[in-house]
């Protein structure tokens, strides 16, 4: 039972931090956020050495795309340090009045935004995932416990020892940000049933990793799941516009999950579209995978099977199928996609209202690529990442999503009658 | 697997009816509303005969209070339809425009309310909620899965048929409102495992219920928990309000959640307070259960145990304790409390800041009492119950917490660069 004792200790601490966290004054915490990166820049190298023996550990036994997640460079340390400045640099959501109102009978109610509690993370070998929620958790009041990957132990262990060292030099207690290391696979299923020590759970990684989370948890549970992300060319697209947004969705950088995955094609352009799309796929070397109908448009697409409806390729491979209508482009979404982000191609304006009214969905795009769902990119600064739930917080999570909100009521002996 | 099938098939046909309530304009719904309301008046002895099935399979097996909750009458059928028509006058909030702005590369970006899809009530005993969960949930775009306790299972079915016919006439599908009857036991944990059919799930009753819910759902569930709700008499407090407002917070509805339950008392201000308000009590019957310090001003208070901390009476009962300061009171309400509705009595505005700012509940008062709590209270019209979680929604939960919001984002064929 000892490693159940060294989850409950770290809860307990983190949770006796909270009031000190909850109230920190702006100014600490910007203090916190400066000299966090202030730490990663002087300490770099002995960053990159416990990274090292993540490294070396893992070995061969990896995918090229694990061990990629897993590595820090001086590039990746700099990122983390610069978004400590750009969360420093964002307005602080804590204590901003969202509604108020004086009613009749003298009562004067106000909802203001404070912070949700503790915040477990849960995820897997990205060490810079460690520095991301740590920091945009303690902007907006939060104490943070993050649950890594084992293979990114020793990685985790170095970031958290350099938060903790700048929380205490801050002036914050260093206990607003714990990294829980103990019980194996059987610490994430203890840890999802301490509903009296956490707020809410924050899982971000793969499908199994989001299973298990949600399986397990009686704490509130806002899910990053993955991105299939449809775009779809209209029978009034225009034609140019639609080979470019098509091309940037699927090739700009094929890793992430607001990437699009399938392309949903009406069957009236499509033989004027589908050639033109080919010759770009085909110069970035993508897979093309097509239904028998964009087979008879792309001879050399391989044929898309079942599975390739609704897959998560995160690579250069696309699945192309050629729609009979804009219900039906609208039918496929709601069914294989993730409810991340989708978009349509046309030059007609009630088509697009449809399609942003039906397809459910977070991000919904009309003439744009899906690459653009990101919290910098929609100009509400660094998110934790993508919701793809709909309860308290959809698409990007910056700081407004890390927050809840009370009432504040003020009166003078008001009494109910 | 016959009930297993029967289960599903309402969810697939509920699920079928959401893109019909979700995109229905206000006219419509309010339609809905109106005709409801109409049959609820015109049908009332068709829900009293109903309502008499149920009671007399109940006999006398079930407490006063149970059966209380269980019974119509034609005075709460009045409530009922006037309710309906409350909720009709209330603005839609599906289409609002939350936030929008114009991104430098032309990018238009609005952050709009969509209703959050099929949401499931788990109830208890009390047919009422029938009604009310399902007026809400379709004034704010969602169709509704009802569960039910299955000692109203006549009533409910009457209202069911009610809603249904109402629905049908207004022109929105039947099946955007479903009671589910089957199963037994076994069909709450069933539900809950449906992640693909059900976007949220309201649990409202006893401990017991809510517990069930959230050990089994793999949905998101937002808990209508029970309200321990405290009264803090400061130092400070001016006596005479403290005693309004303390003998209202606990005498005026002791049956609901925000009445108080404990009170906690500054020991410099418990030899003038306590004896007044026990005055008051003793005069309305209420139990007084106290400290030994509390003992020592109201000799004839029962000793308290440990067990009274923390216990919802729901009656005119009051645990009260004094503590030596505001940082024991704030620490007893957070540690007892269940985060509904706390209020402190005092003339000390630093104090009053405090309390507000370090009590963690949803609703937290400065010289009122928490009977307050309530969405008609706070000028927000009807509400579902009030939420005892932090995520999406928190106190009062009304149509607009009944909702998400989703990104609609205009280009003319922008791409990541």
């Amino acid at each position: 039972m000892v490693w159940q004792k060294q989850i409950l200790e770290k809860l307990l601490e983190t949770k006796e931090a909270l009031s000190a966290i909850n109230s920190a004054d702006t100014r600490r915490k910007n203090d916190f956020l400066g000299l966090l990166a202030n730490q990663l820049r002087t300490r770099k190298s002995f960053l990159l050495e416990a990274n090292q023996q993540d490294l070396r550990r893992a070995g061969t036994e990896y995918s090229p795309a694990f061990v990629d997640r897993l590595t820090l460079t001086p590039e990746r340390i700099e990122k983390m340090a610069l978004a400590c400045q750009e969360v420093a640099s964002l307005p602080d959501p804590i204590g901003q009045v969202i509604w108020e109102t004086t009613r009749p009978n003298g009562l004067h109610i106000q909802r203001v935004r404070v912070p949700i509690g503790v915040i477990a993370l849960i995820y897997e070998s990205r060490p810079d995932v460690t520095v991301e929620a740590s920091i945009l958790c303690l902007k907006a009041g939060n104490a943070t416990i993050l649950r890594g990957g084992k293979e990114a132990a020793f990685s985790n262990q170095a970031l958290v020892e350099l938060i903790k060292y700048s929380l205490k030099q801050s002036g914050l207690p260093e206990t607003a940000v714990n990294l829980i290391t103990a019980g194996g696979r059987r610490a994430v299923p203890f840890l999802l049933h301490q509903t009296a020590m956490v707020d809410l759970v924050i899982p971000r990684g793969g499908e199994n990793l989001i299973a298990t989370v949600v399986k397990h948890s009686r704490i509130p549970v806002i899910k990053h799941y993955k991105g299939v992300c449809h775009t779809y060319v209209d029978r009034q697209a225009n034609l140019d516009m639609a080979v470019r947004v098509t091309f940037n969705a699927k090739v700009q950088r094929p890793g992430t999950c607001n990437a699009t995955e399938t392309l949903l094609v009406h069957r009236e352009i499509a033989p004027r579209f589908l050639p033109r799309i080919a010759q770009e796929f085909r110069a970035a070397g993508v897979e093309m995978r097509g239904c028998p109908v964009t087979r008879t448009y792309i001879p050399d697409a391989r044929p898309a099977t079942e599975t390739d409806w609704g897959q998560e390729y995160l690579a250069l491979i696309i699945a192309i199928r050629v729609v009979n209508s804009l219900t039906e482009a609208i039918d496929h979404i709601n069914r294989f996609g993730t409810r991340h982000s989708d978009a349509i191609v046309t030059d007609d304006l009630e088509a697009a209202r449809e399609f942003l009214t039906k397809v459910d969905a977070a991000c919904v795009y009309h003439n744009a690529s899906t690459r653009f769902t990101d919290g910098g990119q929609f100009g509400l600064g660094a998110e934790i990442g993508i919701s793809t739930d709909k309860i308290h917080a959809r698409g990007p999570m910056g700081l407004e999503e890390l927050t809840t909100y009370k009432y504040l009521i003020h009166g003078n002996g008001q009494l109910r009658t």
